[in-house]
């Protein structure tokens, strides 16, 4: 791991095999050029006997993608067991199996609603289950957040090395945990969601941290970890903000350099910055992940 | 339309009604501030009497989203009559309705696959419609690319007033034709094929520009519009650019000043600019968009 170092307990391997590839093309002046992009292949999550979903994702953590993308559909709660995760690499299909078989795989045959920018998030249920998250308060501080995004932007990455793909970290404090990334910023997320739900570790006291938009299905997903606190360089949209303020989530983003905004949830914030130790980003660099 | 004057014939209305919020929150310094977001809303799309796919939408144009996305799954094709496409607000529901039911909506049932970053493209029998597509050739010229990228970089748009949001641009030429945008870039693609599909536009000698990245999904789009270019600011995927070369589609990223790579169908390409006239983009600003 070329991010042990740095205090990850899981981090990006940028190097690592199957992940990117080296495709060659034309630049600008017509030279001949060789360049590394991102892998994107389909991954079928099976839920027992039934098939949930097929994610198109970079390729690592198939595992933890396909337990942490049914634990934020509320298609696996806390009192399910699971007694198997298997991966077929030849067959791109993943398989969870539950010592008990649970009647959401019927739910989701009836109801098959997507979102925009989604490996199919399905809406279904989510707001009923939305609806009974609680969560915890804690102190987010200023300081901490300028420490994470100095500390994640310089992080070895498959983005810094091939581009086109999105980071989700979980951080706790200044500390950053596990980062992942994916094709789809959704993906990333639920890896850390199965990734959290496999080691055991808990919600209460975490910030997630991530390159992509602040859409209702990334706050949905935040909600249903119960991890109090979303953090974007990118920015928001209108029912993303009205779902945060719906589950009290403490929503921040375009947080470039010393600027951010926070749209929700802004009592667990601790304005204990000191800003003139915070670098400024020059305005054209802010724009790094807008869309994204 | 406030970008009429600039040579669109559709154009982003960044000030249209119910595009954008404005929502309150704290800035950094703990000052109250408001500011403008993109909206973000579900619209579900009917074939006939069959309940296709639920997409979150920024919510313009719901009936060239409807068409479009059902022309580039192949639900809907030239042969089809359509009768009328219907649009409940109030229900955020659209009705394509065609003179003969398909049995597109059975297929459908039967294999609802998504994709990773996708309002939920079923690739179900896409991969065996884009063995049959022959894109045509046609000259791209390197020149006509700068232009069209200095100016969909200044026009007037949502991206521009409130972030957040991504566009694609229907080219011909130098010349843009027209500039969708929305939540998901594969709505904003969607929205042009069904403008495209209704206006009776050709695509022979288009191109396509868009701010997200060339995945899998905006390769087989573009192909099943039979738009034979498809050019971008941001980064590819290796199955992008692998499905590109086997459909013959020429497939330009990382397009940011006067630097691009072209990594499918290089062949049209005609080096006819003068890089001595095209402004270079700080290196910092040439990430914007990079992940998206």
């Amino acid at each position: 791991m070329p991010n042990s170092d740095a205090g990850y307990q899981v981090a990006p391997s940028p190097d690592g095999a199957g992940l990117t590839r080296a495709v060659t093309g034309v630049d600008h002046t017509g030279a001949r050029q060789e360049i590394r992009v991102v892998e994107e292949r389909p991954l079928t999550i099976f839920l027992n006997s039934r098939e949930i979903v097929t994610a198109m994702t970079i390729g690592d953590y198939p595992d933890y993608l396909a337990l942490g993308f049914l634990r934020n559909q509320a298609m696996l709660s806390d009192t399910d067991v699971v007694t198997g995760v298997d991966y077929d690499e030849e067959l791109d299909v993943v398989v969870v199996r539950t010592e008990v078989e649970t009647d959401h795989e019927e739910k989701l045959a009836k109801k098959t609603r997507t979102s925009g920018c989604a490996v199919g998030t399905v809406f279904g249920d989510m707001m009923e289950e939305l609806s009974e998250v609680t969560l915890p308060q804690m102190e987010l501080h200023a300081s901490d957040l300028y420490a994470l995004a100095a500390k994640i932007n310089t992080t070895d990455s498959l983005y810094l090395s091939a581009g086109a793909i999105h980071g989700t970290v979980l951080c706790q404090g200044a500390e950053t945990l596990a980062y992942m990334e994916d094709v789809g910023r959704h993906n990333a997320v639920d890896k850390i969601a199965g990734w959290m739900f496999a080691e055991g570790i808990g919600a209460v006291d975490k910030t997630l941290y991530t390159t992509g938009r602040l859409t209702s299905e990334m706050v949905m997903k935040c909600a249903m970890m119960g991890v109090p606190a979303l953090v974007s360089r990118s920015g928001f949209t209108a029912w993303g903000v009205e779902l945060a303020q719906q589950v009290g989530l403490t929503l921040i983003g375009r947080m470039r350099g010393q600027r951010f905004m926070c749209l929700s949830g802004e009592d667990r914030l601790v304005w204990d910055a000191d800003l003139s130790k915070v670098a400024n980003e020059p305005r054209k660099a802010g724009r790094k992940g807008a869309r994204s």
